[in-house]
């Protein structure tokens, strides 16, 4: 059994052992110990370099919907910027108004994950950016032709050439990944209450919050949800009223994945509802209710659940600010 | 018959008096009188002042895809900041991926129009907001279910109270279309290259585009795309290669009405492709071409053509800035 396959009873153990750790903890700074500010950038892959011209290309791809069959749906259609980056739809809306399976998970940094996809499919952004343009019930379109497409406007063919200077034909689905992806690193939300909090000043959080976090390592929340973007990357079951969804089974094949999904970042988790896979559950407190009792075997009274809530509150970062690109 | 329904052969007539009188215009100055800078905003209606706090308003609701019933579309999906606040496809795709049986118009500039829709059924930006978000094959979404949703959101009722300080129930369909109306208005492209020329700035615009604007009005091309933004907001017949959509004649049930559309601006006209009613035709050459044969019974020559469309390339203007509000 690897660490990315851990299934609930394991971490359950890990939780009360990180809880029990937590209980000697008493002091604010041990608490915040927990904690890590979140970078301005995540780390940027060797063999996909950050440069403002692949930076500008990927956010022309990004809002671009010619790279669709209908011509209308892009990569900001259900990561829309003006709604956390996501949809705030229980699933996905995509090509004829089909319904996909799962819930959309937001842009917002997701260079820090370690997987992309509810499944994990795919390792890094670079691997992420392909699929949905080429799903049925997303974009519905084949490389082939979104290739083409691009090719004809003479604004795309120098826009390639400036990002990919070395390519001599650098119009192609490999070069679309690395620019979208590119473009998705400099999505990030620093600067939260609570890295302004860890930071030093102290009045970036209120007392509530303050309460919540501790309860959020005491409790155990913070052994999946933990590292810059509030995640380990991980896969862990969990049964979802309403979902039959298999999640990181289908990927591995392996029965202890059954029904595991990697855990979702917490950053900005305020303005990216509903949650959960299925999208099932569109408020906060009922969300983390649900994962107290899931995932910790623990019934959160009110209080707890309100602070816990409110240091929910606490993640939301400074949004990108982005401007909607001119394209041809 | 009126000024509105002017047929073919009596604009043709008017055409041949307004070249007649074109032709002894022959400095620069007598050219250029036929044309105005666009203004930095369209006329505001009494009823409907501008305030900050409606145009802001307005913004949101713009970019809201919860008034639709998919969740997903918004004025700003067919009406694509991004794509001259229009789609660049031949006809609009709304709910559920169909397709409707009009070009979708561009938003920008339309406060200077005379009418909404290309067939002129609505009077004003207040009358045309509300059309699409209940069209079954747009947003496909009724406006009791719309306000509904809105007024889930506290800060939709803030938004809608501070716009309209005197409505005790601020939230409804009456306000939505004000404050979208008044958020429209804003949306102008002033400073295109012919605006700078008109003001003086003579190297504004090239050689060939000065030729162009000549035989826009020698041609008579004025003599119905005149006035800020290009057009004369009138209706008039003319035969669209695979069109038989019959236009005003829907509205008005008047047999001189069948098959005339509003003139469209030109403001903006490079890039806010393809063009008629029925998106058909998506260059600029076929369309000046087509409408040359059409309306003026006149064959340009290539290098007519040429400068022609050059100098439409001379009313594109400065976009306007527009950030992404944050929806809640």
């Amino acid at each position: 059994m690897t660490p990315r396959t851990l299934p609930g009873f394991y971490a359950s153990a890990l939780v009360l052992a990180l809880s029990a750790g937590a209980v000697q903890s008493d002091t604010l700074a041990d608490y915040m110990d927990f904690f890590e500010p979140l970078p301005h950038l995540p780390p940027i892959p060797a063999d996909n370099t950050m440069t403002p011209e692949k930076i500008e290309l990927g956010k022309m791809l990004f809002f671009e919907p010619r790279i669709s069959a209908s011509g209308v749906i892009s990569c900001a259609t259900c990561h829309n910027p003006a709604l956390g980056w996501s949809d705030r739809i229980p699933r996905a809306v995509g090509h004829g108004g089909q319904v996909g399976e799962r819930n959309t998970p937001t842009v917002l940094n997701s260079g820090f994950l370690e997987s992309q996809f509810w499944d994990g499919r795919e390792p890094d952004l670079e691997g992420q950016a392909l699929g949905p343009i080429q799903a049925d019930i997303e974009m519905n379109m084949t490389l082939a032709e979104a290739i083409e497409r691009l090719k004809a406007f003479e604004i795309y063919r120098q826009h390639f050439a400036e990002a990919f200077p070395d390519d001599p034909d650098p119009i192609n689905p490999g070069n679309v990944a690395l620019a979208i992806a590119t473009f998705e690193r400099t999505l990030n939300t620093p600067n939260s209450p609570l890295d302004r909090f860890l930071r030093g000043d102290v009045q970036a959080m209120t007392g509530r919050q303050v309460e919540g976090m501790k309860l959020f390592v005491d409790a155990g929340c913070v052994a999946c949800h933990g590292g810059p973007a509030l995640t380990d990357s991980n896969f862990h079951r969990f049964e979802l009223p309403g979902s039959r969804d298999e999640g990181r089974f289908l990927v591995t094949g392996d029965e202890a994945d059954r029904f595991a999904f990697r855990t979702p970042t917490l950053r900005n988790v305020a303005v990216t509802y509903p949650y959960f896979n299925n999208g099932s559950v569109d408020n906060l407190h009922d969300a983390v209710q649900l994962m107290g009792q899931q995932m910790l075997g623990q019934d959160f009274t009110e209080e707890e659940l309100d602070s816990l809530v409110d240091f929910m509150h606490a993640l939301t970062g400074e949004m990108p600010r982005v401007e909607i690109p001119a394209l041809p």
